[in-house]
């Protein structure tokens, strides 16, 4: 017989901690302090395997399982002393799920199971406190209604009928705190909940335990599947075969009295790192009014004072379990009538400066090597580090204080729901989403935030942990904002913030600023600086930058970049100077007319060109020939049209009718990179020019350059062929003239399938390859980036693709180019330079892509920088491959 | 010491008709038929080596020509008893180019080298002819003029140079023919046209011979890589690197008299195939009076009157040589004073009609197997069988009748110039060039047209040489038509037509008419039917059709499709009754919308499949489920909207608003193909409603149906998945609701790079792979099929591409991803039908590509289905491979 149920309680378990896969990540670990000796209410696990079970046979477990689930609910019972459903004696258990993978808020838990209208007076007599027994009841009946029954709120400006119920029957006793209700009041809820889960639903709440808990393990795995955990799961990228466990364990209570407590706490600060217990508790609650954040905890120390003993058990807890799991470890505990039960310890999620701080700590402390403390850094999460912090003068006064959730300062307009935030995100504005507290229904809200800012929550309610987890800046229980849902705006005091208001949120210190603050860039630490200094130790690929720009080259070099690798000329063909001088140069009827206003931008290019290779002395520039389509610098609007008429000296009906001639079907696919200049020589020659004068300049003032000179949207091989001819004799010409010897190279983007299918016939021209894999990933899937939006959502909210490939390299398909197309160039050329510039440069698992494909380097943008050294060491040592 | 130079004369040759490569066509036969006794005169052939070496260095020939080229002037004079530049006595020669290929019309030639105002008495003395040698003299100047030198006419409107000189003298003189000029006249002639060379070239002509015969070799080197030569390499595929041989040969004149002659034979009837000889000939003319349509000849019967016995030898050097070559020649040959000469013999072109007669009447009288006739039929020719021909009924009045110089007939608008040809076709007009004579400068214009319409030439002059060639119907001689190329009109009698009426050309019978005369469809002959029994015996790939339509579905079975490879489901929503119902469609805020639109559309589309799946009886039919964006389905212009808006009951500008929503900046890459289908699945779900009753309906009347549903534009494998299971549910309810059972298969279109490369993937979901190369061309190659124009015709003209990747499928890039595509996807399923349904499913080359991969199928335009054939049968044959 299959065992599908795991017990643990009393000093022993079934299961271990290295049985996450089949326990999920909670259960293994309850498994696990049971067997140190560490306290653990008693209870059982029901495996994953019955997950994948119950969605393959038509949400039904298999039949073995009613047996196994009775027997160990009995079992519990006699570690306890209680009965399940005895309305005397009542055992009461909650219901967790628990992944193999943790999603923090993303499943459902359910607490006091077994109550009904019988078992509670059970409850109340054996515990003598009918006003506890009603209240666990009130909150089981809401829990239960709320996830196995699907009572939801029925808008997203309102509560769910629970919660209003609760503050209806405040209101009408007149009193401010839950605790202030009666016994009696509380009965009458649970009737008032009940009539709200007939109304709703059609159904009635289940008196019968059985049927609650075999309810309950249904809602589980049901949860498992629902649009939420999918959203978590693709954001993280966690497949959604891997299921989740069940976990049912007796109720311990920490809302029994003054003696009781419950709380959260990590071995290490979560925000900064620094060693010693972290974490808050809340005295007579139950666990749950601790992660909504519904009141606002004390610090863990407080727990010192208040109940000495159990804080100096839990602080011994917490030094034996980071050892043994050799990790800062999240705790839940409860304390009830003095006596402290653990209910969870995982590996604590962190900020990127924890995680740094933790694991260069951890090196110094001997509890880790530096290979492990490399490997123990998510490259992801290193982003937050890059962010912009407040500047410490001209800051404008705080408007509010609330907890430092999640570091970093920025600054946007603010919205009130998750949609909003989703839709103003996508037009190109930046928003800070302010709810009372988040839910995992905002997700996509938080996602597309710039900020996240909540009036209610603690430093572990959802909106904390989910922002951490995205590295964005996040306030929390900012009390002292009135949040006004309906009317769309917070008041604070008497001053009124509305929808689309700019502030500014500075989530390492709590604070909110009314309007834009000024920023200053991220400052790395110390331990930044020896774990970076470790990770180019262990890396072979080098790691170069996308700037367009003297300052961004300068960022990106103080980042670790190694070099540039792509400069997009057509950038600078925008600024409102030459933006003329280039309309000029395309709308000519001839060379000679082309070749004048070329003559007018290449100084300035020149100039452009010079100031880059300063801030990349000694270090390879590589710079893209213009690229783009044309018609992309041309205007568009009637107004702009007859501006530029003017400016030409042209009647706009002329113009209008020129520019329609550059419009194109499909201009992604057209008359764009090398074509242009197959058709129009002198663009490029004029380029080239520049290049090679700022060259010659930057050397005569002592610059070490070392141009690589990129021509793009290569299909054709003869196209390289011709252009390689122009640019090198363009080049060669004017070293010559200026009596210059300077190394240079001359390559291409790779980004057309036929491009990598041609590798060899390409790389006989070419002296490098850069994949521009935005491009590639374009035409190898057919996604216009532009369009693709029509239907890419669709695609990876329903798991038709696992990931979106624009942002993580589909190592299958446009993979699978960039192999033949690296094989086939470096059968003609031991030696090809070879390397990738799209977005996905700075993806950790790109990163890891390129790494095992034997590519010289990465190209990112400049914040991207550490993420690819990082990501590039992990490569490294998880290959077993060292530098070179 | 490198023999460049190869002898022939007096039944002795260095060479071999094997050494084309080396010697080009012309001189390996010259030295051929030397060696096998028939009269040639002497001379010598320079390699195609030297060709090579001229471009490479600089137009620099080897040293050692120089004596080699002496050396064999000397010997060409002992042979005719003169001696070159000697003004006694002097030896003339031809110069003449030669490719290994052979290039009618393409490459120049210069009679009568070696005259100058010394050895012009020289020649008049020794022929006792003032007035023939100021011919001879006059002919050459203007020759070497043009061709060595460069004058040429100064517009496409006018003449050159020497031919309006020519025209003032007979009109100053008051004559009417060359002939009634006076030796005097033509010695002014010869003054006036070194005064024209020497005022356009500033350069004088030279009078010393080896610096004409110097000159003239470089021309014809030259010549090699002129631009109209490179237009008809590329329009045969023939490679650019093969170069050409010059032959040098001893002149004979057919201009010496009325016992002298000069024609071009056939061995059979180059139209029909009709065994015996074919040509014509005039009387005391020079060869290029012939050939380029300068005056009328006469048919070649005519020469048994006039000069019997020169005639009875043509006629067994015809017979002698056809047995030697086992193919149908194609002779020069010139009779000096009663001698008959042969200037070269090639294997003659041919129209369709004869190539197919000759074949299987060459494998009747035993000179050739089956398996050769098969060889010897080139597929694209087969087109012009294919070309409707004239209604016996109800054809309108003969306008003028010329020559039935290229067979079929055709309507088209009347254009005067070759480029008025190509940019009326390119906007989609039916053209038909008239040229007084046609020049190797037309080619582009009669590529571009339906019909090429000429009023001097004849039957081998360069119009009906080139129409044959491309398989266009073309008149020639239509000496009736008066052109004025000034005005752009032509009149016969009272009628005049000016550019842009309407005519019919029948190239069949030379007749042309006013207007669009009725056409009936092209019917194969008894020789064409046991042709394709040969070919079908031989291919192993199966030939579908792309066919929409019943009508289309009837033709291609008759042209012997073995089933439908392709039905654009799509084509059938834009009837008129139609496209209401589907903008309806497309317009509808919601699915109910949607479905009650496609409701409508239903049983339109039912009874569009059930007639297809009649003239398919006992075949697949391919049925390609809705692919293109919807936008194309919108009305585009402000009137078409209003019209719209007023069908469907909606204020325009919300029309326009609607419409704008659906505009995509890429929609090649957009929402469209299954893509559409994710989000509307309601439109595949009708679709396949209507092929399943359809199927039935089908069934109930007899009919084999074999249904195979394709869904389109896949690049992630869980689309086919998803959508997969959409239509074999729909079928499986259909079918089983009707109690029926049938056979059907499910596929997709493989028609992106990333569906090659995940193929194995897909093939889990397919029955079969179908590659849509024209979408798959576009996306490897990153070039825009609607927008290409702007730079492919570039790159073809500039040898970037060696030729259009649309017409010709690209072996490596898009070639080179069907591979991968069907190496995985057969490997997972063994037995996967993999076809090919692209615009290349009718190219030779392509076709023969897809037998060297294993594809089952080629599917292409009805009209090409016996070009496919035959390509797959020679496939099959040059692989030798043999039918399964």
């Amino acid at each position: 017989m299959t065992r599908y149920v795991y017990r643990f309680g009393a000093g022993e378990a079934d299961g271990r901690s290295d049985q996450k896969d089949l326990l999920g990540g909670k259960g293994a670990n309850l498994a696990e302090m049971t067997n140190m000796g560490i306290p653990v209410p008693p209870g059982f696990t029901i495996t994953t395997e019955v997950c994948a079970y119950y969605h393959d046979n038509d949400h039904t477990p298999p039949d073995e399982l009613t047996d196994q689930v009775t027997s160990a609910l009995e079992r519990v019972g006699e570690l306890t002393g209680a009965v399940f459903a005895d309305p005397e004696n009542p055992l009461l258990v909650s219901v967790r799920s628990g992944a193999p993978v943790s999603m923090p808020g993303m499943m459902d838990t359910i607490l006091n199971l077994g109550l009904n209208d019988d078992t509670v007076q059970g409850l109340a007599a054996k515990t003598g406190d009918l006003r506890f027994a009603y209240d666990c009841y009130r909150r089981f009946v809401a829990m239960y209604g709320e996830i196995v029954m699907g009572v939801t709120a029925p808008s997203e400006h309102e509560e769910n009928p629970f919660s209003r119920i609760l503050e209806d029957a405040k209101v009408e006793r007149g009193v401010d705190r839950d605790a202030d209700l009666s016994a009696e009041d509380l009965k009458s809820l649970v009737t008032e909940y009940k009539i709200a889960i007939l109304r709703t639903t059609d159904q009635p709440f289940p008196e019968d335990a059985m049927a609650q808990i075999w309810g309950a393990i249904g809602a589980v795995f049901g949860s498992f599947y629902n649009p939420r955990a999918q959203v978590y799961r693709r954001l993280h990228g966690i497949a959604g075969s891997i299921g989740t466990a069940v976990n049912v364990q007796a109720m311990v209570f920490g809302n029994m009295g003054d003696d009781c407590a419950t709380g959260v706490a990590f071995t290490r600060d979560p925000s900064t790192g620094e060693p010693g217990l972290y974490g808050e508790f809340l005295r007579n609650a139950q666990g749950e009014d601790v992660v909504a954040g519904l009141r606002t905890p004390d610090p863990i120390d407080e727990l010192a004072a208040v109940m000495p003993q159990s804080h100096a058990g839990l602080v011994a807890i917490g030094e034996r379990l980071e050892s043994h799991f050799r990790d800062m470890q999240d705790l839940e505990f409860t304390i009830q009538s003095g006596n402290l039960w653990l209910l969870q310890t995982r590996n604590g999620k962190r900020s990127a400066r924890a995680m740094v701080r933790t694991a260069v700590d951890m090196v110094r402390e001997g509890l880790i090597d530096q290979r492990e403390a490399v490997l123990r850094v998510e490259p992801e999460k290193l982003e937050e580090l890059m962010h912009p912090t407040l500047a410490p003068d001209g800051r404008p006064e705080v408007l509010a204080k609330g907890l430092p959730a999640s570091p970093g300062a920025t600054i946007g307009r603010v919205v009130f729901t998750a949609s909003a935030a989703e839709s103003w995100a996508k037009r190109g504005e930046q928003v800070i989403l302010v709810r009372v507290e988040t839910s995992p229904e905002d997700i996509h809200g938080m996602k597309a935030a710039n900020g996240i800012l909540t009036a209610r929550g603690g430093m572990t309610s959802h909106a904390a942990v989910v922002a951490r987890g995205m590295g964005k800046p996040c306030i929390t229980a900012c009390t002292s904002m009135k949040v006004d849902l309906t009317r769309e705006q917070f008041a604070v005091g008497r001053t009124v913030i509305r929808k689309g208001d700019v502030v500014t949120v500075d989530g390492s210190t709590g604070e909110l600023f009314v309007g834009a603050a000024p920023l200053v860039p991220a400052e790395p630490s110390s331990d930044f600086e020896q774990l970076m200094a470790w990770v180019d130790e262990f890396r072979r690929l080098r790691v170069r930058t996308n700037a367009d720009t003297a300052v961004d080259a300068r960022t990106a070099r103080a980042f670790g970049a190694e070099g540039i690798g792509l400069c997009r000329t057509e950038h600078m063909f925008f600024a409102p100077e030459r933006i003329l001088a280039v309309r000029q140069m395309i709308l000519a009827p001839d060379q000679a007319g082309r070749r004048a206003a070329l003559d007018k931008i290449l100084p300035m290019q020149r100039d452009d060109f010079v100031e880059i290779f300063r801030e990349m002395n000694g270090l390879p520039v590589t710079i893209r020939l213009l690229d783009p389509p044309l018609h992309e610098f041309l205007p568009t609007t009637a107004a702009e049209l007859a501006q530029v008429a003017r400016e030409l000296g042209e009647r706009p009906e002329v113009l209008t009718a020129l520019v329609k001639e550059f419009t194109e079907t499909n201009p992604m696919l057209g008359h764009r990179g090398c074509r242009l200049a197959i058709s129009y020589p002198e663009v490029y020659e004029t380029q080239t020019r520049a290049i090679a004068e700022a060259a010659i300049a930057a050397l005569q003032e002592g610059i070490d350059v070392q141009p690589e000179i990129m021509i793009p949207f290569v299909s054709v091989p003869a196209e390289l062929h011709v252009l390689r001819q122009l640019v090198a004799r363009t080049v060669d010409e004017i070293f010559a003239a200026a009596g210059v010897e300077m190394a240079y190279l001359i390559g291409t983007m790779i980004e057309l399938p036929r491009a990598c299918l041609v590798g060899d016939q390409i790389a006989e021209h070419a002296d490098f390859f850069s994949f521009g894999t935005n491009d590639l990933t374009q035409t190898t899937y057919g996604f216009s980036r532009d369009d693709s939006g029509r239907f890419l959502p669709e695609y990876l909210e329903r798991n038709l693709l696992g990931s979106d490939p624009f942002a993580v390299l589909d190592r299958r398909g446009v993979g699978g180019l960039i192999r033949i197309a690296v094989e086939q160039g470096r059968a003609v050329k031991t030696k090809l330079k070879i390397g990738i510039c799209g977005e996905h440069g700075g993806d950790p698992d790109s990163v890891e892509f390129c790494h095992r494909e034997g590519l010289d380097y990465v190209s990112c943008s400049p914040f991207r920088v550490p993420i690819a050294r990082l990501s590039a060491a992990r490569a490294a040592l998880r290959r077993g491959t060292r530098a070179k």
